[in-house]
């Protein structure tokens, strides 16, 4: 076991990392397996303006090799209520089997594509992203057969994986998780869920307003969980 | 035909535009199939700044409804020979079987899914590429295969696609032509050439080199189409 470790230590992964619990959870998955993570994140206008600081944060404390943001010009995403302020987030409950407003257009696709840019550029073959089922609520780009799909096309897109050098995986270790399981796994891996932001709509002070989707999730499964959510809820 | 067309005007058409001849070609073959064009091209830093300009004057001319610029973050793209002028473009002839060091990594998944994003965005489900095959001298992200495997992925990306409003469709229209036929088919469309941008790695008037693997298959192609190019080379 040592032996393999050691021999992982040597190989690096790009991990996905947004400041949420979830992100967070997969990338102390990665870097339980061996792998030195090298944190991307993506600041796109999104309306909760603290996810980035969090992602950084996150990424010194869990010892990331390395942290990147990389910016992304909002132009092809106007029009949802995670980036456009004149869209309201749905605070009623959530509501399976549709598509919430809060989706922004096929987000996953641009952050692996991304992803699997940087690996190439860094010389790895491993991606860790931390989309769930669980937390699906109706983003399509959350699903197993999407995560598949994608591998497919980055490795028929890629040179390194084209050269032979290697093939593009794309690990996405709590997809199968309830909210409860990923809390408990990332307990266990030390994350610090004091520093994770999942709120899809914050107020100024960064208070998490405990009833959009992101919220409700979050708490659920910290109750299930039997745990204290250890970040602040606007009025409780 | 004429009520086909018609009824084709009201669709809209995310185009790639790079600057290139491939590319205009690809939107002039949109715009005669009746698309409402919104031309979309990136800034990378690339080595030929002239590209950018090219790109919206050839939109403005071709009829293009929209113009949009996405600025890429470099962040991702260090180290190669298209954006890093620490690394030379090989001048010495096309080589096959291998990959350039002109290559961006995975340039292709990342430009289709900001295209595909976008076409959300409209409303609209067709995208129009000008990958080539003949062009192809060992970029993967420009294989049928790839873009097969992409238009999967982002079908089951795509909330509009999930939510049953159509399907996005990758059209590849100059994918089988030689360069000769594309010229061809660009110049039956009123493809103004003189405006396209091909080098890899222009002087600093903006002339093209004529040495660069990209320059040597344009000036082929209208060698074998029994054109004169209209683009200033350096030292002709």
């Amino acid at each position: 076991m040592g032996r393999v470790k050691n021999k992982l230590k040597d190989r690096k992964a790009v991990c996905l990392l947004s400041g949420g619990m979830d992100s967070a959870t997969a990338m102390a998955v990665a870097a339980a397996e061996g792998y030195a993570c090298h944190a991307l994140c993506f600041s796109y206008g999104q309306r909760n303006r603290w996810e980035v600081g969090a992602a950084r944060e996150l990424a010194g404390r869990m010892g990331a090799v390395e942290f990147r943001c990389v910016k992304l010009d909002p132009a092809c995403f106007a029009g949802t209520a995670l980036t456009d302020r004149s869209v309201k987030v749905p605070k009623g409950g959530i509501h399976r089997g549709c598509v919430p407003v809060t989706y922004v257009p096929v987000r996953n696709l641009i952050f692996l594509s991304y992803a699997v840019a940087w690996a190439e550029v860094l010389g790895c073959f491993d991606v860790f992203i931390g989309v769930n089922c669980a937390d699906y609520s109706g983003y399509p780009d959350c699903r197993p057969q999407f995560i598949a799909a994608f591998e497919k096309a980055a490795n028929l897109a890629a040179a390194a994986a084209v050269e032979g050098g290697g093939r593009y995986r794309v690990h996405a270790p709590i997809i199968d998780m309830s909210k409860r399981q990923i809390i408990l796994t990332g307990s266990k891996l030390g994350v610090d869920y004091s520093l994770t932001r999942s709120c899809y709509d914050p107020d100024p002070e960064g208070r998490s307003c405990g009833r959009c989707d992101s919220c409700r999730l979050r708490l659920k499964g910290f109750a299930e969980a039997r745990l204290k959510d250890p970040i602040e809820y606007r009025g409780r």
